[in-house]
């Protein structure tokens, strides 16, 4: 069994981790270590996994202690605060995925640009590899430390990955309309997150200005042979869970709807998590599973294709790609433990 | 393998047993029917299960053939619906399961009188067993006909089951009111359940006039000496799935918070799907689950009890609850295909 | 005109408040006054009043200089944090609203028991009205001080009056079940109220032991030549705004439902933001407005009767309630600044 | 008093008409029609309205044979239905309003292309005045009959007429990506718009085809000296009311923040209805009122400006706009009834 640790457990993507891993036929979770609840049972928190994850949380004092018997050890946690966790797996020499965002962005000066934070682990930022799997397969069968993606950037890359690495869209021309539920603001206590707040209403928010921007630029200018520079704009949405991105790109010559599909189920046609349908995606028809739904549609009166993926922001959008991670890491089969089919209503 | 065949596969329960069926391992689903989508792609109606149920559904007719073919018939359809099908199922001797409401009233007054229909097929009611397995298990595993209970009655019975059976209150003096999501209204295009019309609201519907009460009635009475008259109220709650059911019994004797509680955990204490907690339950803790978590409150201002329920409508209150039957009609482990963890957010 | 101030003008009671006395005719606001946003433009956290109320919050200390300025002071305010502003408002000699609970308990005993709190301002607590004004008006044209009545029991009260009143039903067993919008917890903070805890899901909470249970007693007690003691059980309900208030009552003698529909319709005639309605009353239908929406039905199976109340929680359970009460006082048309019709969807 | 007949009275736009003329201080409301509910209590259907709007729905008959008596007729329809009720209002020499799409394009091969329907009514189209005040003022106060904007035209056009005008921006790379609550879709029996099929979930539909297309197009060449062709995507999400939309545009050349919000400043400065904002507009502000919020973004990292417009769907989208139309038709202040504050929550 793996022994697996988990930092930042009782945040949404904690405990989508922490559910997913107790239910994962080859992991055993050996600590749950939460900030804000040392010494409250998990369970207290999150009372769907009554019964099933009833211990205790430990602080991170208690969890530095315990690096050193795991196997992985997993962070979710705010911007800064995964490194020394990171350090300190690479010291114990065990598996490490930070789902946070302090490993994704190659460049420090992009991280202290974008996330105003000074990166003093660059040892540890060109040990990371990139955990988008679908992309980037065998480097994450090799890593020891991993950048799990953040949520736009997975569903936006996924989406627009087979034009860009086709050479079929203008790369200065790249527009990312994002929606996401409220879920991925996290579980803090803020009054812009209160229900009231977002019910029955809708806002873009960080309009030229989220710092998942440079990590979409940045996924999709290694696939292309040049600089990619986009716009991006994410919004929030009442609904808890989901991300639909839209992506708009100028063909560079004339496409058919056929065609492009084509392209698409070509592209992905290996890929058990990515479902290349011919009708628009839906947030629903992905919640609570690892899948990412794409299609798209050829808008020929003004030569645009628009691509749009959904994905659970809290699954493939966060702990799911985890243990997809985690899973090609240890030479497991990549589904494991990520069999849930989507669950509707 | 099991073979099984489900009549009203598109309804909101069809759906939830078409996924729990393609999931559990020792059944093969051998067709779905559909009344309204005859030929069409099942997950074109419901794309979270694109890829996992891709095939036709097929006619009542076509149904009507094959039933000679499977191991066991599911239905899951309006009221007066099932007769027919339940013949079939028996007279080519295969297990049969109607979630629908068909033969849950063991009196046909009552059901005359409630469901303004005729029963014609008493042979059939009379060997039906009501399949509600905490209370009901010995029953069930020799069963060919199961009424699966109604989701109200499921909630409500759970709830007051172990004070009715303990002679603890008054049976003159119970009133339930309960909510539901929408789902519980079913998959018809109507204008009261549009989105608009039941966002952002609340309402009570059947006032003194549910078709859940007599069975709800029925229930308890076998469990007491006296026969139980008791006023229920459901009401239409904004969410998808879901039942609450808030119980309020007059207690005959004093008794404390700490009394009943341990009542109630020891008449469950072997019952895996029924969780008794501390906590007051809430719908979002069991969604997606077979379980039914329980609680209650003593008011010794007033000597009452307050029992309250959870359950997911369209699992313990509809599918998942006949997937428990099934596994005790088949002698299999009763929580097979029924391993999920309650999915939150 | 009217000079009014408000404290705890960015709740959201006060920001109700705020809006409706911007719109009343015979008022003009003085001040705003906010504990956590002082100094703050009101509409930067109300987008809604841009450009109608952008004036600056000021702080409690500006709030007690400015009272001697005013003909009226609402407080909309925590439980124990209004008794100071109201023994400003009474020694300034100008009229006084709590919006909040500081003054609707008559005894302090009850007052400590339920809120935890001493009362120390009994000549305060003598003088102060309740303001339901269908049930005492006339008191309410002669005070200096209203203790405007809670959302719940200002529900419940006008659901039970008429059967209360008349001596139909058996005050020692009535239970109230209510169901609130999360507006209802007000504009705080808390991992609780966040949109994702909230959402597609139902609970109830304070079940036996919530404070307004006391103050529905003394409403019922006060119509009634006994002492009621009841059981209140509310929810929390995925929506905004809104109160549904279901209230069990045992009848005395035999009625019918033509009977207690036009002893409620007698009873409610004169009664402009009453509505006695043969439909089931939804939260949806009274939204935004003064409105109590009221039906009933008769058990004949149990011989109950289940009157159900709908009240938009924010107006006529709070802000709304407190204009009628402030017209009544200033001897205006008791409808003034309340003409909004109910807005829907 | 201006004496108004309402076809369409029972959909949600046609609710919100009937509501906005029934409070306006110059209308009578003559009739309302309805084609699904002819003798039905208009109040039976919108309870909100009880006691204010009590009268019977009138037939399509009825409703022709009326028309000569009353002043201005409106019309909320179907695309296609309004056509006859136009040709009597012009015969009967009343003004006329459509708030539905039959008279909005001025090219009777855009309407037969996008909305598959043949116009056969050429004198009609020929006469009608695109009712979008704040850029067609003078031509809407000599009309006779008024093409009422789409909704999503409406918050689109305002959105980027002021950066068009200017020639700011590259025509031929104007991208809109638009939400829309689900009261757009209205108020018909479809199980594409049951509470539980859109609850919880985003989509985007009508990609690359949705009719409000050519008709932004119309608007925006119009305000340009080229031929605007633009890719338009409309989204589904789970709120009753609103729309947000957010255009981009491609800067022609180098533009601040602070110059292109002084441009829409000055722009819209002697627009009532149009509120230019320095944050984000969400639709939560604007709901059930006539305003539009306006602000934008600078994306220097591309030279992009992100403009985002929410209005509400029913009221700038529909029968607000429709009444504002009405007043400048006959000679009335422009707000006249549309004085309601957003209420938020």
């Amino acid at each position: 069994m793996i022994k697996a640790g988990i930092i930042g457990s009782t945040g949404y993507s904690g405990e989508e981790l922490t559910g997913l891993l107790y239910k994962h036929p080859n992991v055993e979770i050996d600590f749950l270590c939460s900030h804000s609840y040392v010494g409250e049972n998990f369970s207290s928190l999150y009372g769907n996994l009554r019964r099933f994850v009833d211990e205790k949380c430990v602080s991170d004092e208690e969890a530095f202690k315990r690096i050193s018997d795991i196997d992985i050890l997993f962070t979710a946690l705010p911007s800064g605060k995964a490194l020394e966790f990171g350090k300190s797996a690479m010291e114990n020499k065990i598996k490490f995925i930070d789902i946070g965002s302090d490993f994704r962005l190659k460049s420090k000066e992009l991280y202290r640009e974008w996330y105003n934070l000074e990166h003093n682990y660059l040892d540890l930022l060109e040990k990371s590899v990139y955990g988008l799997p679908e992309l980037n397969r065998s480097k994450i069968k090799e890593a020891e430390l991993i950048a799990n993606p953040g949520c736009y950037p997975t569903a936006s890359t996924l989406a627009l990955a087979p034009l860009i690495k086709n050479n079929m869209i203008d790369t200065k021309n790249i527009i990312i309309d994002a929606k996401s539920g409220v879920s991925g603001a996290g579980r803090k206590a803020s009054i812009g997150n209160l229900f009231v707040e977002c019910n029955d209403s809708i806002k873009a928010y960080g309009v030229a200005s989220h710092r998942h921007t440079p990590e979409i630029e940045q996924n999709l200018s290694e696939l292309s042979s040049e600089d990619v520079k986009l716009t991006f704009t994410p919004h929030l949405v009442p609904m808890s869970r989901g991300i639909l991105s839209v992506c708009y790109g100028k063909l560079l010559a004339e496409a058919t709807q056929e065609n492009l599909m084509n392209l698409y189920k070509d592209f992905y046609k290996n890929e058990y998590f990515v479902r290349v349908i011919d009708e628009l995606p839906e947030t629903r028809w992905v919640k609570g599973s690892n899948f990412c739904d794409i299609s798209l549609r050829v808008d020929s009166r003004t030569n645009r294709v628009i691509v749009i993926s959904a994905i659970d922001n809290l699954v493939k959008g966060a702990a799911g790609q985890a243990v997809q991670n985690m899973n090609l890491m240890f030479g497991l089969k990549e589904d494991t433990g990520l069999e849930a089919t989507p669950i509707f209503p």
